[in-house]
C-alpha cells in the first residue's frame, strides 16, 4: 500500500507544518478553519458556525489515569480491565492510581479510597462503577480533564435510562470535565503497532466489535493511530473526535462507524472541518431500514433520523459512506495512504481479457473514467505486447510478456501516459510463473511512481506468497481482495480529490443576521397554525417568490370583478386554515372564461366548503399558469438536522415516483443544483417533445430562498410545501401556483 | 460449510436418483425434463422448444486421447500443454496418441505423423495447429467424438477472423464431431481434489484467469467437478454445457462466467432445464456498459446483446446474476452445498449488539426477512441472555454467554424455532476467548441441524485457527468473509428456492401453432415498410386488442358522418405509413365537439400535411378515451433474443423516465403481472388521488396477446409500439388508443 508520503496534501506548505512534529494541522484550502474563539459565532437560526475542536490530547495519552472501581481479585470483571489498563498506562508511559474503599493496594499499586484521596491531578479518570453520576461530582473538585464511564443501562435501554442519562450529561457539565461514554469500553485504549509508518487511520465506532475490522487493518500493514469507543455520547460525540482526528497531522483519513448522531449540527460543523483540512471521513451508518434504526436505538439509545436526510448531508461534506466493514476497511486505508491524483483516468492492466473486460465493466458502470490510450502509447505497449491483443485500456498482455523483462516495461508505460491517475491490476488467482514476478513488477513500479498503483488479489486463499509478502509488504501498492471493493474505494478517492479541490464551506456565506423579508414573514405567522392558501402564498411573496396574480374575495360579484383585475381564465379555489386536497374535495375550478362561470363556480365552491364543514377565508380567483414543468419545493424538519429542504417532480408523479432531492442547510447555489441533476426526471426541465427548456436558474433561486426562510423562520415554521411551482420557459421565472404552510 | 447431503432437492426420489451413480438427473419436478428425442419440436416462431443435451460423458472423461501438434522440444509452447495433457490422461486414465508429421515419440509415447494413422479411434482429439480447419476434415473420418481447438485468432480478432470462425463452425458440422473453442484452453483437464465430498460446482467460463478463483474454492473445501473454457464457442456453446451439468447428480450448482451468448433461445433453453431440475445457475454476465460489451468482443467475438434483455431472460428463468467473482464464488458456494430451507426466516445472532443492527439493517434493505421471535422463545433466550439485551431478532447475547456452556443452548434454541430457516452469525474479529468457541459451538450445532448456519469472519487476514479449521474445516457451515456477499448468497439461496417450488417451463405452454388471428395479421403485414395508424390499429384488432371506435375518411363531410357514428367528442389524426411524431407535427386534435369543427380540423390537418409533406391514406376520427392510466405496450427483436416484450408507463414520462420492464418469450401471465411489479411508477395502476384502480387484468391480457403476435409474425415484424395503451377503469378494460408497426 501507499506509504510514508503525507496522504491528501500537496503543497510544500503541509510539509513544513508537518514537520513541526505534532502541531494541529493547518488548513490548506482558502476556506481557512476557524479558530476554538470564534465557535460562538451562530447563523440567523440560532444554530453555531463553527466546530469548537476540543483538546483530546490528554485524554489519548495521559500522564496519570485514575481507575475508579480498580480491582485484581480474579475472577471479577473489573480485574481484566484494571490489568488492561495498567498494561496500556504502562506502554503511553502514564502513572496509574488506582481508586476502591477498601483496597490498599491493586496489582502492587497503593490503592486510593476516594477520588478526593488521588495524589495528584489526573488527567483521566476511568470509572468501573455501576453509577457513575456521584463520581463525576467527586470528581468536578480534582479538576481531573476527562473520564470514562463503561457502566450500560442508560439511553439504550428506554426511557428510564434516558433519564439515568441525562442526570449524568448535567452533571458532566457541571463538573467540567469531558466524559467518554457511558456504555462505552477499552477500545480507546488498545495497542497500536508502532513499526508502521506513513498516514495512519483513527477509527470512531459506536461498537467496539464493529471496529475489530478496522483495527486489525494493522495486521496488513496499515497504521492505525486512534480509536475512539464513544459509546452513548453522554458528553462526547463523533463530531468531537471527527474534529479532533482532523487536525492531527498523522491522521490521512478517519474511519467511523455510525448508528445514530447526537446532533445533526455538530456533526455538519465537523465534516466541515475535515473537508475544509482535506482529511476524508469514511463512514458506515446505520439506519437505512426501520429494522436498522430501531435496533441502533437499543444498542447505544441512538436516533437515526431520516436515511435521506443523513445520506444527503453526508454527500454534502464529502463523507464518504459505504455499507459493509470490508468498505470502510478499504476504502479508508486507500484514502489515508494514496497520494493525490495526477489525473482522473483508470487504466486496466491485466493477463487476462476476460478480466480486463469483465472488470472494465463493472467499473464504467460504477463512474469511472477509462481513457482509451493514444495511439502512440498503444503502439509502445505493442512493442512487448503481441499485436493481436488490445491494448487501448483495458490493457490486455496476453500473460506471457509478465515472464520476463517486458513486465516492467509495460507498467512503466502506462503510469508515463498523462492521461493515467490510478493503474488497477485485477489477479483473479494466482498462477505463480507470472503472478509472483507481476505482483513484484507492481511494488517495484509503485516505488517509482506519484501515481496510484491498485492490485486485486482475488484468490479466496490468501495465503499466498505474492499477496502476504510482495503485495502487503509494500507500501505503495493498494492491494483488496475483490473488484467491488477496489472500485469502491478509487471511486470514492477521486471523489475526495474532487471534492475538497472544489470545496467552499457553505457555513461562511450562511446569513448571520435577518433579512427584511423576516419581518414581514413573521407577521404572517399564527402559531400552531395552518395557514391558509392565501396566507401562505403572502408568505412566499416576503421572501420574493413569486405566485400568481391573485384577490381573495368573500362574494361572487368581488370574483368577478377579481377574474378581471388578474385576467381571463382564472382559476377558483377556496382557501382557508386547515384546507388540504382541494383537488379531491372539488374546491378547485379551472379555465373560467366568462363572468356567469365565476358566478356558478363561486356558488358551487361556497356549497361544497358548506356541505364538508371547511371553514373559508373567502375564495381566490387566480391567474391561470399552464405551460411550464410542474415541481415541488419544501420544507420538512428532520428530528437531527432540523429544517430541510426538498426538491422535486410535481404533479401525481411526486406521489407515486417520490423522486425529490432533499439538503440540509445551509449549502450554496452549486448544491441547489446538484440537487436537481439528482433528480430521476430531471430531463423534464430540459423539455421533451417539443416543449421549450425550463427556467432552471429561477427554479434554483425559488429553492434558495426558500432556503433563507427556512432559516430565518426556524422553529417557527413546521412544514412549508409548494405544489406546483410551475417552472416556466427559461427566462420567463417560476410560480408558486400553490402553497401549505405550517406554523408551530 | 454444508455437505454431503444432496443439494438442492428434497424428495427421497433424488436419493434413489443418486444412488444409480451417474444416471443422468431426473427431474422432480411435474414440469419433466423433456428427452432428446423431443427437440425436434417447435414453436410458432419455429424456435426449438426443448434443448438438446449433448453426451458430453467421454468429453471429461475420455478413453483415448489424441494431441495433435504434440511436442517434447524443450522451449516450445505446445510442450508444456502436452506435458500437462498426458498428466492429466495419466489421472483419468486415458490412453494418449501424440500426432506430428516428424516426430516418432514425444515424451516417450510413439507419436504418429497424422490423425488418419492414429491406432483407435479416440474419443478426444486435442488441436495444438494454428489452422485448425483442416484437422477437423482429416478427423471426421476417424469417427473421433470431441475435439478442442486452442488456436486463436478467430471472431475474437473482428471480421476476416470471423469469416475463419464460420469455415471452422461448417467443417465441424460436416464431420460429425463436437467441438470446443477455438481460443481456449487447458482449464478443461485442470486437477479436481478428489478428496471432497458433497454436491460440487460444476464451471463454465469465457475465459479461462476467470474462472481461477472458483477453482480456487478447493482450497477452501468446496469440491469442483468439471471446468468447462468455452472460448469463441464455434460449436459448444455455454447453454450445452448448462444442460449437460444440469442432469449431473454430482453437480450442486452451475457457475458461470460469460461475455456474450451465442444464442438466446439456447441458453433460455438450458436455463429452462436447470430450472426445472432444480440446478441453480450462477453468472457473472459482461455487458452491463459499452466498454465491457465492446472489451468483450474483443476477447472471445461475443455479442453481449442489450443487458436489460439479458438481465429479463436471466429472471425469468432463474439465472442468478451477480457481479463480482467473490460472489459467484460464494453465491455457487452456499447453493451447491446447502439444503432446501424449512423457513424463509434469518435470525442474526451476535456477540455484539452494534454487529446485530448493522447487518439486521443491511439483510432488510436487501429483502431478507428478520421474524421477530416469539416472547416464549425470547424467554426461553433470556435464560442465558442477560434481560437488558435485545434477542428478539437479531440476537445480541452481549458477548459473556458465548465462553461457556450457554453458547451451544442459545444457539440450538433459536435453530429450533419453525419460524428460523437461516442463522447467520456475523463475527467482525476474532477475540479468541469468545469467537474460537463460538466458531465450535456454530460448527457442532450445524452438524444437528437441516436448517442453513452462515458464519461471517470478518478479519481481513483469515488466517486465524477458528476460521481456517473450524470454520472451513466444517462441512456443514457456511463461511463468508464480508456482510454484503453472505446477504447476495442467502437472497440467493432463498430466491432459488422459491423459484424453483413455483416454476412451471413456459415452453411448455408456448403456442406451436399459428392463432386464427394469425391469417389476419399476415394480410395486413407490408414487408419493409411501416404501416400506417389505422393499419397498425388493423393488426392489434385481429389479435382482439380493443382499440378506439374509429373510421378513416377521406373528406370533411365524410369525418362529420364519422363523428355521428363514433359519438363527440372526437379526436382526429393524420393517419398514413411513414407517419411518427404526429402531436409535435400538429397532426392530432382533440376534444371536438361539433361539425363545424371538425370541418375546421379536417382543412387543417390536411394542410399540415400538405404542407409537411406528409402522404396521407386519410384522417382518423376517434372516439374520444380519456379517463384512465397511459401506458406503452410494446415489441423490439433483440439480436440475440430475437422478439421482446416490454411494458411501460406511457406519456411523456416513458421518454422521461424510461420506467419498462422487458420479457423474452415465452413467458406466462406471471411474468406478465411481475413485470407491472418491477415498473417504478406501478403505484399509478392502483389510482392515485383519488382515481379508480386501473384494469389491471386487461393490461395482462394486452401483453399476452402481442407476445403471441409477436411469435405469430416471427420475423416479419420489426417493431411494435402502442403508445398510449390507455388502460381504464376496474373491469373496463383497455384501449390502444395509438399503434406504430413496422414490418421487415
Amino acid at each position: 500500500m501507499l506509504g510514508s508520503t503525507h496522504g491528501t496534501l500537496t503543497t510544500d506548505f503541509r510539509a513544513r507544518v508537518e514537520a513541526c512534529g505534532e502541531t494541529p494541522r493547518t488548513a490548506v484550502h482558502s476556506t481557512a478553519a476557524p479558530t476554538a474563539g470564534d465557535a460562538a459565532e451562530l447563523d440567523v437560526s440560532g444554530r453555531p458556525l463553527h466546530s469548537d475542536v476540543p483538546d483530546l490530547d490528554r485524554f489519548f495519552r495521559p500522564e496519570s489515569v485514575a481507575v475508579i472501581g480498580a480491582s485484581d481479585t480474579e475472577g471479577r470483571p473489573n480485574t481484566g480491565i484494571t490489568r488492561q489498563l495498567i498494561a496500556w498506562a504502562d506502554r503511553v508511559g502514564a502513572r496509574v492510581h488506582p481508586v476502591h474503599p477498601t483496597r490498599t493496594t491493586v496489582f502492587g499499586l497503593p490503592c486510593h479510597p476516594s477520588v478526593a484521596e488521588l495524589p495528584e491531578q489526573v488527567d483521566l479518570a476511568v470509572l468501573l462503577v455501576a453509577d457513575p453520576v456521584p463520581v463525576i461530582e467527586e470528581l468536578a473538585d480534582t479538576k481531573v480533564k476527562f473520564a470514562v464511564a463503561f457502566a450500560s443501562g442508560f439511553a439504550e435501554t428506554g426511557e428510564s435510562g434516558a433519564a439515568a442519562q441525562a442526570r449524568l450529561t448535567a452533571a458532566v457539565r457541571r463538573s467540567g470535565l469531558r466524559l467518554l461514554g457511558p456504555n462505552t469500553n477499552l477500545n480507546a485504549f488498545e495497542r497500536f503497532r508502532e513499526d508502521l509508518d506513513g498516514p495512519a487511520i483513527a477509527l470512531i465506532t459506536q461498537s467496539g466489535h464493529q471496529g475489530r475490522p478496522v483495527h486489525a487493518l494493522q495486521e496488513l500493514g496499515i497504521r492505525l493511530s486512534h480509536w475512539a469507543p464513544t459509546g452513548n455520547e453522554a458528553d462526547l460525540e463523533t463530531a468531537d473526535f471527527i474534529s479532533y482526528f482532523a487536525e492531527r497531522p498523522e491522521v490521512g483519513a478517519i474511519a467511523c462507524y455510525v448508528e445514530g448522531l447526537k446532533d445533526g449540527r455538530s456533526f455538519l460543523l465537523a465534516a466541515d472541518r475535515a473537508a475544509r483540512n482535506g482529511v476524508p471521513v469514511v463512514a458506515v451508518k446505520v439506519g437505512r431500514t426501520e429494522t436498522g434504526a430501531r435496533t441502533a436505538a437499543s444498542h447505544t439509545g441512538k436516533l437515526t433520523g431520516a436515511d435521506t436526510v443523513v445520506d444527503a448531508a453526508m454527500r454534502q461534506f464529502g463523507v464518504i459512506r459505504v455499507d459493509g466493514l470490508d468498505e470502510l476497511q478499504d476504502t479508508a486505508a486507500l484514502l489515508a495512504r494514496a497520494r493525490p491524483p495526477q489525473a482522473e483516468g483508470v487504466v486496466v492492466y491485466s493477463i487476462s481479457g476476460g478480466t480486463g473486460a469483465h472488470f472494465s465493466d463493472l467499473a464504467t458502470e460504477a463512474g469511472l473514467t477509462l481513457p482509451t490510450l493514444s495511439e502512440a502509447k498503444q503502439a509502445e505497449l505493442h512493442q512487448w505486447i503481441p499485436s493481436y491483443l488490445n491494448v487501448a485500456n483495458p490493457v490486455d498482455n496476453g500473460g506471457h510478456p509478465v515472464g520476463d523483462w517486458r513486465g516492467r516495461k509495460i507498467i512503466d508505460a502506462i503510469l508515463a501516459d498523462p492521461s493515467v491517475g490510478v493503474l488497477i491490476c485485477p489477479i483473479t488467482g494466482p498462477f505463480p510463473p507470472m503472478s509472483d514476478k507481476l505482483a513484484q513488477d507492481l511494488a517495484d513500479a509503485a516505488e517509482a511512481t506519484d501515481k496510484l498503483v491498485c492490485v486485486i488479489w482475488g484468490s479466496p486463499v490468501g495465503t499466498e506468497e505474492a499477496y502476504r509478502t510482495t503485495l502487503l509488504g509494500s507500501s505503495r501498492v493498494a492491494t483488496f481482495r475483490t473488484f467491488g471493493n477496489c472500485i469502491t474505494a478509487v471511486r470514492a478517492y477521486l471523489g475526495h480529490h474532487r471534492f475538497t479541490a472544489a470545496y467552499r464551506s457553505p457555513f461562511d456565506e450562511a446569513p448571520r443576521t435577518p433579512s427584511p423579508s423576516h419581518r414581514k414573514a413573521r407577521a404572517l405567522m399564527r402559531p400552531g397554525q395552518q395557514l391558509s392558501e392565501h396566507a401562505a402564498k403572502q408568505l412566499l411573496r416576503a421572501y420574493g417568490i413569486r405566485v400568481p396574480r391573485e384577490q381573495l374575495v368573500t362574494s361572487a360579484a368581488a370574483a368577478v370583478r377579481a377574474a378581471g383585475l388578474v385576467g381571463y381564465p382564472v382559476v377558483m379555489k377556496a382557501s382557508g386554515p386547515q384546507l388540504a386536497h382541494k383537488t379531491e374535495l372539488g374546491l378547485v375550478k379551472v379555465g373560467l372564461t366568462s363572468a356567469s362561470q365565476i358566478r356558478d363556480a363561486y356558488r358551487e365552491l361556497t356549497d361544497i366548503a358548506r356541505y364538508e364543514n371547511v371553514p373559508l377565508d373567502g375564495i381566490l380567483v387566480c391567474q391561470m399558469v399552464e405551460r411550464g414543468v410542474e415541481m415541488v419545493v419544501g420544507v420538512t424538519r428532520d428530528p437531527l438536522f432540523g429544517p430541510t429542504v426538498t426538491v422535486g417532480l410535481g404533479g401525481v408523479l411526486v406521489e407515486v415516483l417520490r423522486d425529490a432531492a432533499v439538503r440540509v442547510p445551509p449549502f450554496g447555489e452549486d448544491q441547489a443544483r446538484t440537487m436537481l441533476g439528482e433528480l430521476r426526471g430531471a430531463a423534464l426541465l430540459d423539455g421533451v417533445r417539443g416543449a421549450p427548456p425550463a427556467d432552471v436558474d429561477a427554479l434554483v433561486e425559488v429553492v434558495l430562498r426558500v432556503q433563507r426562510m427556512a432559516l430565518e423562520l426556524g422553529d417557527e415554521l413546521s412544514e412549508l410545501d409548494i405544489n406546483p411551482l410551475m417552472v416556466l420557459p427559461r427566462g420567463q421565472g417560476a410560480v408558486a401556483l400553490d402553497a401549505l404552510a405550517i406554523c408551530r
